[in-house]
């Protein structure tokens, strides 16, 4: 894949501050869009024919893959019709969630580096799930579309840029659904936020803001091959962006009206990153290409800003940061959840205090309650409950789950497409390419290749007559 | 003043994502740095002959002049010669804080567009204090240097590159002080926080943040001749970056051994900005430069980045942000204070439980309590207690002019140095060119010009035996 360099030589106008207008060259590196292939359309927007039974396989049982078995015993409508890993003990593991469950035995799959083709081959099954290593979830998805099967991918669900390429190209050839598992975009929070932002409560929104903060200290250990260190490794970036891009992207409505059009990145050294591999092998790294805290800047076409932070190594309490301006009002979910609205004391006719630092306040927990009632999402309503019992990240997992089941069944488009995953994924190499050239603007692709305004605002599709 | 940009013809390595290596360019813009005149020096680490009792010359006398003429009642060692401002309501105003305290009565000066020019002249002042709209503000201290006074400035100090230079160029001639009155670096949190940073407590600190989140719709009407809102709807960039960016330069002892190097910066469209003008005249401006929401990053010579905002228009609650991310530790003063430091739990043999997404949190208050207790900065143990008295947002605005006059009186450095004026200042510019430049890097010029790695760390100055 080969980057360009657009030079463009521009006017500069500094406004007051400089006595003489000059000329100065600016630069946007772009990345080749590939061309769409004649007879090839969209899939914005796309839904598939209904599928009574969802029946499923499964590939990649570890932390993530174990849990997502366990919830889908509890999704109506599905059968489990096949499990696979590569390492056998957790193929068993996961067989005794479906005989406790008093469910029919799935066939089984592992061993081989390649036993998951098989798996893909099967004619039994409509949707492949897929919650491996990060490198082999793309290779994985093609070719689960390439036989015909639906898929759901873990995050991020590509690394690069021609893995997001790959992806599209196979969803749009093969119209199969080719879906990342965010499942951030489903915490109760951010639905209700979501909800109350579609119906305006915030004025127009300006600007979202999202992160990964999550010390994994704990966690490096558990991940096959030590796959998941050594990919900070080898990478610089914001390698892990889905968290915070995906419920940023969804209050701008990102192809869907809007779409982020130019990209900067910067990074600190790496600290902690090398000093973790030091401390549990007792040799330092030679090389450590990620930084310990990664930001980036995005615009849309709409002029609407992103800013989005990745931070896996330093102490820091855990935050997604969740935060919403809108030109009427404002909410942030990290370090406390909060909403903000047009102060009312605006109108009142008395010299304003200067020395009040604390106008403009977030709103009282009373209020917030009664407003996360009336506005609560219409898919908390109803399967919140149900899904704080189930589980999974406190219920955002089963939503997830349960919201995908729920389209296919009804045949509707699914809550997230591929460009939603080739957009959120692509933070990851774009990042990484406008860091190693000194933190220049990096041209996000149009991965629609001219979609991105068909459909106004981002919504979730329901069945008729609800 | 000319920009320049460097056209860098560079090998791109993308790491493993890309299948072959290219050739890209990348632009930095600069901005020319002067050189020093023969004969002269930096003022890093300058201190003047002590003054025991300093003369104190006030000009502007609005809402933050008029508050620090009340607050230098308070100030052991000062003695308030004169008072100027344009409106001469205002002196008379101001006259009566002198009478009701029984004080002797100031020299007054106003009327005239140039009434100040006679205040700096006159030989019985050491301090010319400037509290007047931003446009004034580099002009009237550049002119009272001349005459041979040490000046202190409200922020912004300067608002373009050639206002910085000309002050940074007057102070290193004149070998005056020129500080600015930037206040927040003295509020309580920060100022524990500073101390706990420098005795090691959050590791190395790696990443900062600052922000001035400020919904200013109450007081647009009370600027002289609406000269605050004409400055934002003629200009783009971060307009008012100091109080966000003062701490956060300190934490990273900024020209004390580092120095800010590049920088990049995004802004949303402007829509509550305009709208307010067209709100409060019947008609909408024929153009709004000053987006609703800003943001600038910046990385250091040593590898530390940091992050600022800017917002007057939203209704957002008031926030500076103010948060550092260490090696060891984590603190974050809005909308909450709180610190977190290294997980004591990583040290247990269980395995962890990637569902809780509450690790790593926030300590106690009664730990934070004991915490600040213990690492209350010594400036705070000083004067903490009369500064609430006082008064001045809580208290940080007496601790700045408290600390100011303590240094002139003992013949100290300033705990802000002209240099920290023009790093501080020159986000308003250079925020401004990399924004209409499509948000490419621009360089941070040095503008101590050689000195910044002179001193090891940032510490306030006090005197000996203390």
């Amino acid at each position: 894949m080969k980057l360009k360099c657009n030079l463009r030589t521009i006017a500069l106008g500094i406004g007051l501050a400089l006595s003489q207008s000059v000329i100065s060259a600016s630069s946007t590196i772009t990345t080749p869009v590939p061309e769409r292939p004649a007879g090839v359309t969209d899939m914005v927007g796309y839904a598939a024919a209904p599928i009574d039974t969802v029946r499923v396989g499964f590939i990649g049982l570890g932390m993530r893959g174990y849990s997502a078995v366990e919830r889908f015993v509890h999704i109506p409508g599905t059968k489990i019709i096949a499990i696979c890993d590569i390492d056998t003990a957790r193929v068993t593991r996961s067989e005794k969630i479906l005989s406790n469950a008093g469910l029919p035995a799935a066939a089984t799959y592992g061993g081989e580096e390649d036993s998951w083709k098989a798996l893909c081959e099967r004619p039994d099954i409509d949707l492949v799930y897929i919650v491996t290593d990060w490198k082999h979830h793309a290779p994985m998805a093609k070719y689960a579309m390439e036989q015909g099967k639906h898929v759901a991918i873990e995050v991020p669900a590509a690394m690069n840029l021609d893995e997001i390429w790959d992806l599209i190209e196979t969803s749009e050839r093969t119209r199969k659904h080719c879906m990342m598992l965010e499942n951030c975009v489903y915490d109760f929070f951010e639905m209700n936020t979501l909800n109350m932002a579609q119906q305006g409560l915030f004025g127009e929104v300006l600007h979202t803001e999202g992160s990964y903060i999550h010390n994994l200290e704990e966690f490096w250990p558990y991940y096959w091959n030590n796959w998941r260190m050594d990919y900070n490794r080898e990478h610089r970036g914001d390698v892990y962006p889905t968290h915070g891009i995906g419920p940023a992207c969804q209050l701008l409505d990102i192809h869907r009206g809007d779409r982020m059009t130019t990209l900067v990145s910067m990074d600190t050294k790496a600290v902690n990153g090398p000093a973790y591999i030091e401390k549990s092998t007792g040799k330092a790294p030679e090389s450590f290409a990620n930084g310990d805290h990664t930001m980036t800047m995005i615009r849309t076409a709409n002029g609407k800003t992103i800013h989005i932070q990745h931070d896996v190594v330093t102490p820091r309490p855990y935050s997604r940061m969740y935060q919403l301006t809108g030109t009427k009002g404002f909410a942030n979910k990290y370090p406390s959840e909060g909403y903000a609205f047009e102060p009312e004391q605006i109108s009142c006719d008395s010299i304003p205090d200067h020395e009040n630092l604390s106008a403009h306040g977030f709103i009282s927990d009373a209020q917030k309650q009664a407003l996360t009632e009336r506005y609560m999402h219409p898919i908390i309503k109803e399967v919140g409950e149900v899904a704080k019992k189930v589980g999974g990240h406190g219920g955002m997992d089963y939503i997830m789950d349960y919201r995908m089941i729920y389209c296919l069944r009804n045949g509707l488009p699914l809550d997230m497409d591929v460009y939603d995953l080739a957009e959120w994924c692509s933070l990851i190499p774009l990042s990484a390419i406008s860091i190693e050239n000194g933190s220049a603007p990096v041209e996000v692709p149009d991965f629609t290749r001219g979609a991105w305004n068909k459909i106004k605002g981002y919504r979730h599709a329901f069945k008729t007559g609800k």
